[in-house]
This record gives C-alpha cells, sequence and structure tokens, in this order.
C-alpha cells in the first residue's frame, strides 16, 4: 500500500531538487548523511519517545531525562559512536540535561582554564562520568557582570586550603544546569582572596556530593530551583542553587593556567595570554548562532506545512475551502521566516569557518582580528536568538488556534528555545558591546585606519554616506549588489549618525549611555547587513542540483526585502532608499512570495526533520494533521474516566442543588 | 515594627497623587473601592492560593479549579455578593474555568437567540446551575469561518425532533472550553436542514450528559482535548472534544429568535433584525480590550518593580550597582509598554461607552452606526491584544534570567493570555474587516459621502494628503495637535495608496487579496489612531489630584511617539514628516523617559494589584525579591529528597562505572 501523503500535490509542485538542497542544508553530504542516520535511529527508539513529554509531572519528567541520558550514553558505546555521532544523537534526543553542561561547560573549563597537572587529574574522572560537573558562575544577584560576583575563595596558608563562602544571599549560585541534583563536583566562579587582597573572578573545582551515597557534604546547601516557562521544556533540567558555609578546599583545585596563587599565598599572574580564553566564548556562541537556524527550521517547517493542510474560507460553489498558505496575509508573515532559517543557517556556517580561523591565528599569537570577531559573534548570537524566538512564537500564531495545544509541538520549542536570548550574554548587552566596536571604528577612520573583516565596509563611509539607490523598476531588487549597497549604507549612516551624536557629550561613557537605544539599533542594522552579505557570498560559491540556487536566490532576496521593509524607517530616514524604491520593493516582495509558493513544502522538507524530531502533529510529513489531532486528544489525562474528579464533591453539588447546604 | 518596603526611596520620588491615579485607572472611586475590596477578599482566602499552580500535575489542576469555582460560588451566596461584585471576585481568582463559558457565553446565547418560551424554560436552570452549558460552535476543521462549520442538524417530520449528526472527522466540535468534563448542556452550531435544503449555521440546545450520573447520553462522544501551552494556565480549563452519532433533540431546542423551523418543516425567519445579534460581538471584544490592559498592567508592574530592585553593572568605587531601570536600553523597552497598558485602558474605557451608545441605537432600530463600531471594536481587539501578547514577552525578557522562572508570574501569564489574539475572531482576519471598512469609507468620499465615528478623520482626506509636520524642535512634538495629525496622515495615506491600488485590479476581491498585507498595515494605522485619539480626548477631561494629568500626558506622549519610531517607515514614506522631524521626536521621548523614571513604580503603583494577583516573586509590592525566590526555590518537588528519584538506576552506575555492565 502507498503510504499516506496529504502534501504530495505539494511536493510534486516543487520546481529543484530536494535532495540536493538537503545536502546545501547540512552543509556537506557527509554531515547529511550523519544527521539523517542518527535521527532515524533515535527515532525508531522507544526510550526516547517524547510526544508524553508535556503530561509528565516534574519528577516524572526528571527521571525520564535521567533515563534517556543513561540510554544515550549505554547506545554510544554499544553502537561505538564517534563524538560526533553521539553528540548528534544527543541533539536529536531533544531533551536538556544535565550531560549538555557537563560535557558543554564543566570539561571545557577545566580543558580552558587547567594546568597540564589538573588536565590529567580530572579529566579523565569527568570523560568516563566517574565525577558529573557544572558550570557554576551565575549567581542569585549577579548575571552578566561576571565581575560582580561575591562567592569568596579565601586562602588559608595555614592548611594550604581555599575556604569557599557565600556571605550574602545574592551570592547564592544559582541557575547552573545540572547543580540541582545530579553534579556532584562544580567548577565555581569565586573572587580569590588572599593575604587580605581581592583579585577578582576565578575557577575552583568543588566536590558538592558524596560519590558514595549522593548526599550533598558538609558546608553544602544545594537544591533545585523550581518550575521554568512551559510544560516540558526545560524543566527537563535541573537548574540549581548552591550555597557554602566555608567549604574547604585543596589550593590545587583552582584552575591555575591563567593566575596561580603559591604555597605561600602570593598571586601570580602567568603569561598565558587571557585572550585565548575568548575563544571558548566565540565558540560556545557559534554554535548558538547554528542552532538559532535549527529551531527556527522546526517551526517553520510545522507552520509550513499545517498551512498547506488547512483550508479556511474561499470556498467556491460549495468546494474545498482555500489552502490557508495561498492568502497574502500568511505568506508575509511565513515567509521570511522561512528564508531567515536559511539565512542564519549559512551565517552560522560562516562563523564555524570564522571560529576556525580566529582559534589558527590565536595559535599563533595573533590577537589582532579577536576583537571584532568577538563582537560580530556577539552580535550574531543576539540577533538570531531573538529573531528566533519571536518566529517560534509567530509560526505558533500561524497555525491558528491549533497551535496553542501542546502537541503542536510550538509551545514547547518555544519554551525551550527563549533563554538563548539571555543565557551566555543577554541579547541587549551583546549589541552594545557591537556598538561599541563601531563607535570605535567609525572614530578611527579619521586617522586613516583601515577596518576589517566585517567593518570593511566602514572603510568606504565617504561613498557609502552619500551614494543613491540606484532603483528604477522592482526587478532592480533583484542585484545583490543592490541589496548590498542599501544595507550598507544604512547601516554606515546609523554608526556615523551615533558617533557624530556621541561627540557632543564631553563624557564618553555618559553619551554612550544616553543614546544607547540608538547604538543598539545600529547595531541590529551591522549584524543584519552581516546575515545578508553572508547569504549573497554563499549564492557566488558553485551549488549544484536542478533548481537549488534559484531557490536560494529567491529566499535570499525575501529575507533581505522584508527586512527591508520591516525597518523601513531606518532605510527611508537616512536617505539610502526612497519611498517610490520602497514601493518597488513590496512589489518585488509579492512576486518573490509567488515563486516561493509552490516550493514552500519542499523547502521545509529540505531540513530533512523526522517526526519524531519535529514532535508536532500539525507538522507531520504526510500532513495526516486532523485524525491525528483527535486520537492525540484521547491522551489527555482527563479522559481516564468519564466523570472527572472532583464531580461528586464540587458539581454535583449545583447541579442537585444542594449548595446551599452541601460543604463545598 | 514598619513592614518591609525596598521600594520606599522609589515610593517617595513620585511626583503625583498615587492614591488618584488609582481612581483615573479604575475608572471611577467605586471602581476602585469594589475592586480594592474584593481583591484582598481573594488575596486573603486559602482556597484561591495559586502560587502552587505550575506544579500540579494536569488532574490536580483540573480538580483544584472545580473547587475554586464551587468556592467562589459558595462565597458569592455567603456574602450575598452583587453580579458585579461576584464577577470581580471571579476575575480575581484568576483560573480559567467552565464557569467562564457558562455565565459568558451558554447564557448569553440562550438570552439572545432564544424566544420568550425558551428563555423562560432554560434560564431559570441555568441560573441556579442546575445545568451547565457551553458554547459549542468551532470545529476540528472550521475556527474563524463559521460558515463552513459541517455539523448538521436535520429535521425529522416524523418525530419533530432535529437529528444532529457530525458527518465527518473534521466536523468534531473542538476547543469549546467546559465542554470537555463539564457541560451537562451546549449551545451547539449546526447546519439546519430540512426538506432537503440547508439553511445554514443555527443554534441549538443539546444535553450532553446524564444529570444522574454525569456520563455523555447515547450517541455523545466527549472528551478534552489534551495539554495546552505552559504550565498552570489554560490548562484548568476542560476545552473539549464533541462528536454527534445521530443525536435526536426536539424541535423546540433549536434557538428560535431569528428564524424558526415550523411543526411541518418550514423553515421561516422572523422580523427579528440580526444586526442585533452583532451587539453581543461588540460587547465580547469590548471586554477583551478593557482586559487587555489589566493583564498588560500586570505584566508591566511586574517588569518595573523588578528592574528597580535589580542592579547589574557600574558600580563605583565598590558601591552596590546599579539599578537596571536606569538604562535607557532598559526604559526605551519598558516605558512604552507601561505608556501602552494606559492606553489601551482609556480605550477600553471608551469602548464601553461606544457599545452603550450604539446598543441604545440599536434598540431604536438606528443600525447606521454599526458597521463602523464593529469595525472599530474588531480592529482595537486585535492590535491591543497582539501588542500585549508581544508585551508580556518582552516584560520577560526584560526580567533577564529570573523571569523565566515560573515563580515570576510571566511565564503563567503570556500562556494565559495568548489565545486572546485567536479567539473571538483571528487577530489578521479582525484587521482585514477593518480594511474593509476603511477602503469602503475612502471608495464613498468622492460621491461626497461624510465618513462618521472613528473615520471622521478621512473626511478632510484632501488637507491630510498634503499637510506638512510643523515640528522644528522637539519640544513642538509635545502638543496634541502635532501629535494627532501626524497619525491621522498617515493613517489616511496608507488607506489612500490601497485605495489607489485596489482600483488598478479589474476584480475588486483579487485585488483585496493581492494587497491583503498592506491592506492589514493601513488598518493597524487607523486603529493606533484611534487609540492616541482617545489617550488624547482623554486629557481634555478634568483630572483631580497633585500631578496626576501630567504624569498621563508623559504617558501619552510617550505612547504616541514610541510608536511613531516604531513605525517610523509608514510617518517618513507617506511623507508626513521628515527624517530631522523623527529625530526630533526620538529626542523629546528621550527627555520622557527621564521624566517617567521617577515615577514608574508609583505608576505601576497605580494599577493597585495585590501580590496575590500579580502572583510574582520578582513584582512583589515590597521588593523583597532575592529572599522569596530563595524561598521559593526549596518547594521545587525535586527537593523532596536530596538524592533525586532515579539516582541508582541512572546516575550511580556511571559514578562507579558500572555502566558497561549495569542493564541502564
Amino acid at each position: 500500500m502507498e503510504p499516506l501523503d496529504y502534501l504530495a500535490e505539494e511536493r510534486s509542485k516543487a520546481s529543484f531538487d530536494v535532495e540536493e538542497m538537503k545536502i546545501v542544508w547540512a552543509g556537506s553530504r557527509q554531515a547529511y548523511e550523519l544527521s539523517d542516520r542518527i535521527s532515524r535511529l533515535v527515532a525508531s527508539d522507544p526510550v526516547f519517545r517524547k510526544d508524553n513529554r508535556t503530561m509528565l509531572s516534574r519528577k516524572e519528567l526528571f527521571k525520564d531525562t535521567l533515563r534517556k541520558t543513561a540510554h544515550a550514553v549505554k547506545r554510544t558505546v554499544e553502537l561505538n559512536l564517534s563524538e560526533e555521532e553521539s553528540s548528534t544523537l544527543w541533539n536529536y534526543v531533544d531533551q536538556p540535561a544535565y550531560a549538555n553542561l557537563h560535557w558543554g561547560m564543566f570539561i571545557p573549563a577545566i580543558e580552558g582554564q587547567g594546568t597540564e597537572e589538573q588536565k590529567q587529574k580530572w579529566l579523565p574522572m569527568a570523560y568516563k562520568m566517574q565525577i558529573i560537573g557544572c558550570y557554576a558562575q551565575t549567581e542569585l544577584g549577579h548575571g552578566s557582570n561576571v565581575q560582580g560576583l561575591e562567592t569568596t575563595a579565601t586562602f588559608d596558608p595555614q592548611t594550604d586550603e581555599f575556604v569557599i563562602h557565600s556571605p550574602t544571599l545574592t551570592s547564592s549560585k544559582w541557575w547552573p544546569g545540572g547543580l540541582g541534583k545530579v553534579s556532584t563536583h562544580a567548577v565555581v566562579y569565586a573572587r580569590l582572596i588572599t593575604n587580605g587582597q581581592d583579585y577578582g573572578v576565578q575557577g575552583f573545582i568543588v566536590q558538592l556530593r558524596s560519590l558514595d551515597d549522593h548526599s550533598p557534604l558538609p558546608g553544602i546547601t544545594v537544591g533545585d530551583i523550581g518550575m521554568k516557562f512551559g510544560s516540558g521544556a526545560y524543566n527537563s533540567m535541573d537548574n540549581g542553587v548552591l550555597r557554602f558555609d566555608h567549604v574547604r578546599i585543596p589550593r590545587d583545585q583552582m584552575l591555575m593556567r591563567v593566575s596561580q596563587v603559591t604555597r605561600e599565598g602570593k598571586y601570580v599572574r602567568s603569561d598565558f595570554p587571557r585572550q585565548l580564553l575568548y575563544g571558548t566564548m566565540v565558540s560556545v556562541r557559534q554554535i548558538i548562532v547554528s542552532e538559532s537556524s535549527i529551531a527556527l527550521s522546526r517551526a517553520v517547517c510545522i507552520a509550513t506545512r499545517y498551512s498547506a493542510v488547512r483550508r479556511q474560507f474561499g470556498s467556491q460553489n460549495g468546494g474545498p475551502e482555500t489552502q490557508v498558505i495561498n492568502y497574502k496575509t500568511q505568506q508575509s508573515r511565513l515567509f521570511p521566516l522561512l528564508a531567515s532559517a536559511y539565512a542564519f543557517r549559512f551565517a552560522g556556517e560562516w562563523l564555524q569557518w570564522l571560529y576556525t580561523d580566529v582559534t589558527k591565528r590565536l595559535q599563533a599569537n595573533d590577537f589582532s582580528t579577536l576583537p571584532e570577531v568577538h563582537a560580530c559573534t556577539a552580535g550574531l548570537k543576539s540577533i538570531t536568538t531573538s529573531a528566533t524566538a519571536d518566529a517560534i512564537e509567530e509560526c505558533r500564531k500561524l497555525c491558528g488556534g491549533h497551535g496553542y495545544l501542546s502537541c503542536s509541538g510550538l509551545p514547547e520549542l518555544f519554551a525551550v528555545y527563549i533563554p538563548n536570548c539571555t543565557y551566555e550574554g543577554d541579547n541587549t548587552v551583546m549589541l552594545l558591546q557591537v556598538a561599541r566596536i563601531l563607535m570605535k571604528t567609525v572614530s578611527q577612520l579619521v586617522s586613516g585606519k583601515k577596518p576589517g573583516g566585517t567593518t570593511t565596509y566602514l572603510g568606504r563611509v565617504e561613498h557609502l554616506m552619500q551614494c543613491h539607490c540606484e532603483v528604477q523598476r522592482a526587478e532592480d531588487w533583484l542585484k545583490p549588489s543592490v541589496i548590498l549597497e542599501a544595507f550598507e549604507a544604512r547601516a554606515a549612516r546609523m554608526s556615523v549618525t551615533c558617533a557624530k551624536t556621541l561627540s557632543g557629550f564631553s563624557n564618553l561613557e555618559e553619551g554612550f549611555a544616553e543614546i544607547s537605544s540608538d547604538l543598539v539599533e545600529a547595531a541590529v542594522a551591522h549584524c543584519q547587513l552581516i546575515i545578508v552579505s553572508k547569504f549573497i557570498e554563499k549564492l557566488q560559491q558553485e551549488i549544484p542540483g536542478k533548481g537549488v540556487k534559484t531557490q536560494l536566490e529567491n529566499l535570499c532576496n525575501v529575507y533581505a526585502l522584508s527586512l527591508l521593509h520591516k525597518h523601513l524607517g531606518d532605510f527611508v530616514s537616512t536617505g539610502c532608499i526612497t519611498p517610490e524604491q520602497s514601493a518597488l520593493a513590496n512589489e518585488q516582495l509579492r512576486l518573490l512570495y509567488s515563486q516561493v509558493r509552490p516550493n514552500a513544502v519542499a523547502l521545509v522538507d529540505a531540513f530533512n526533520h523526522t517526526d519524531h524530531y519535529l514532535g508536532s502533529v500539525l507538522g507531520r510529513y504526510d500532513g495526516n494533521v486532523y485524525q491525528k489531532l483527535y486520537e492525540e486528544a484521547w491522551k489527555s489525562p482527563l479522559n481516564d474516566t468519564d466523570v472527572p474528579d472532583g464531580y461528586h464533591e464540587y458539581i454535583r453539588p449545583f447541579l442537585k442543588q444542594h449548595f446551599r447546604t452541601a460543604r463545598l
């Protein structure tokens, strides 16, 4: 029997080779095959089932996470998976767990900040999970401002130990994932105090729980911080609270690669270049950008498929109603998000290259590109995660009422995604860092310093300040050079305006604070330019497969022109384009939507998400939405009985008019 | 002992009379006293406790709702509360329940669409809750398009009965609140078929469950549709699924005020004007607008208080860090939302007046204003709910990481609020209805027809198409007439542009479909103008209390100028203002933020929300955030034991290196 496919007709409309697009999306044939194989492996394993996740109580959900983690490790061993395969498997398990922090933060912290001796001592145990660790930096009262942390590590020369202590309530460690109930160890960030002097924040390896019975060690108060946004979602993670009451650790548990404390209590800085530590931050943020495209692609896939299934209004002579995806209002909200998924994918690919490049340079003691790379990664982290968070909720709305059901997958996707806007650098703080680099770059232009990397265009500032957009007909907006110059001119003009305003302040920091929201907007303009330009660069490469490049060109244009429309105020008020040109851009955008329309379902098929990974009744590959929604309903815990618990106490007394006498 | 108040200093900074502002917010002294008294009553009643809501399983939560509902009725009877007091009490209980639909939809449907006889038969039972009803309209495959409903009610002249049937899967009733587990009856909307002819959708009273044992009646399949967005939130409601298998009801259970079926099966339309039914829709949507200001005020109250408590960066010489509320980036995101809360409040107040006015006219058979009133209510419903949904999430982000905790109150507020964007008219569909009225109004201008109501400004279209904004200095933006004209000109020019584009299409409907996203934007511009103009009108009234009016003027200007900034593309590209004037508006906006800053905490105090109603550790009146966050953590179910369930099976085997042998 042919498998059911309500979307077969949609798929037959596509004018490009979907299989080739899958490879473009994955980055390479090898990457595609890996993710395809592993995602199917996870999908077919009953332990990794997740469709019941939002119905579990917190304790059940947490235990389910422990079980899945153990099973994932077991499968990794059994199948002898490589590191890459293993981490891909974990991505497809799709459930936040302590293991993410153990492997992603605890181990890298020791690798990056530990001495050779420390690495030899701790890493083998950590790799074998004989100890499980987390990364205890954030405190109840201190997030973005790491230098404001209050936990103290006071050296006691008498015993050659550090005394770790939480002097105030706000110094309680708060949020670290895996800390609450699982971690036996933590890298704890605390103010190093020796000889009565405060040397600022350093990392220390501290054991938290007994390796025999898992009970917290003396002086340690540790627990879970409670429920978080949504059902399912991040509640699988034991984000923790931790307080120290004069906990003593040996001196050699301070991570000493960058600075040391001697036996005598003397603080010594090594000649290890601190800049190397920034490499880790760039790496983490680059991964976040890549993951934003994945999260966005899931939401867009669900909304696109369901928009093709769902019909509403427009029935002619009693025939079927119109597919929702045919409405221009739906297209103008959905297709820019589809385009963004591809745009962020390629931005992530480029960032990965950038990270490799900067790593090489750092190893050769070339720190010159670091500030710009650092700002650029921070900025892209900010705008891709903000856009993705908004887009997931927009996709939910685009699914109408049914998007509100947990089984649509969108509520949990949103709830689990949004912390990306806050952790690893609050998105507004990140944009202000970008703005600082931009202001510095602009101010150095007068002295003739040539800007590099993503700020290279500012070297052409004189041209960009006075250039005129040459668009005269709608199709002129399809020229990459036209789009690029409009985005460059907008970004340059916004930066220059800010720089001019700043120069009017006698105190630069005061000026920076006063116009900070303008600076944020200038930073956004700069970061959007980066994404547009990397998309355009991608299209200058050879891309095989019938029609694949044409589709990507359409999406690139949709991305750029829909951004232009959204930020029209920037473009028109800086004189980069005229109102007439903006109307032509809109006209072109509508034409582009018509070209995307027949390819939309195939373009989301190219993400190659399994139904398991999507976790959405609305986004099912086969489009058999209503049958499955109906079946799903009966799994509601409330349907265990016909008559609900509470009927006799709280409903029947009304119906029988006993309520004036009954004890309700 | 003085009660603790970490925000006392903030409160002392306010330059206006908070008590008087409370009255302005509430609408009158009487309304203020009522809500103050009832909110305290609810807050002090342990049955209405809700701080544990997100930790309850679905079944526990649902039973908790039944209990609260019964208790609310009991208190209403015991305290002999008026209808207004009783509904206020229910608002402060703040938990969606079947009672909302019984009182808010089932009863009004019978009151509005039933004959006198039907009302006499059914309403007394419903008022006493001897029967409990819901409103079964939406189907699995049919939401916005009510005319597309598939459920059938076929008249059988043999037995004088209607046969209610669900002919397809997509015809299953889906979503009605209270349907799943509680309702004994429903008003069911179904296609009336008699003598083989389909007369479209009508309402029928259908019994669903036995009044003896609450089991579903023969032919009825009914249940809960499953988990919805978030924990707590709307999961307290039993939104239901319902299928009919040839269920027979007596002919007199068709609601026959508007049309009848005779004993012989003849369909007869009464002379009852159908327009009167629209009055209900206007009423419901007007309430939604009022409630948007309440939901928004809660989010803003939480974010404002916590922004005053929270400090980050900016410590000078080891002193305390800077309050987050002092950052311009925070102000430029938060204060427009604070202003929106007040703006929506006054828009709601005005809509309430409009509803009274239109009701009077309808009773006098004057239907002339109905289309415009209908569109205007639909439009305001759309833009206030969309803005509020976005604003709640923005407030959450403004609280940094801690906003992600359930105990911040914001996740649940968001989850429970967002369905407002979809139900009672999808927000995009609503705006398209506004656009239709606008296009009609513009097209009738040539024939000299004077537009009325909120479209009156279009009567001055010639002036508005060519007027120039007179702003030369930042403070010129403080003139209400200047703001009003800019908003009128923008709305008029966008409508006229759309109308011109439409006139180029030979088929008007095709044109409407093609440019529908432009039409949506024109409708938004029109609706924002309404809100700005109603805020300005409010300020033309006498408003007592020291400094109260000044604060409201500031907020009105913040609302208008921040909107202008957000939609700058509209204003500049239509030539309503110049880029230089937009820069002056931004300059003025920054000055306004400085004036709002010292009053911000007092301005949210004026909402007079109890800590119970806010349900937020971050938004506590006393600002004692960190102590309470810390205490809250220990209530996490995971903290019931030091060692989590699952440790022995899934963690210990790693630590003891048994994992290769153990059955993980």
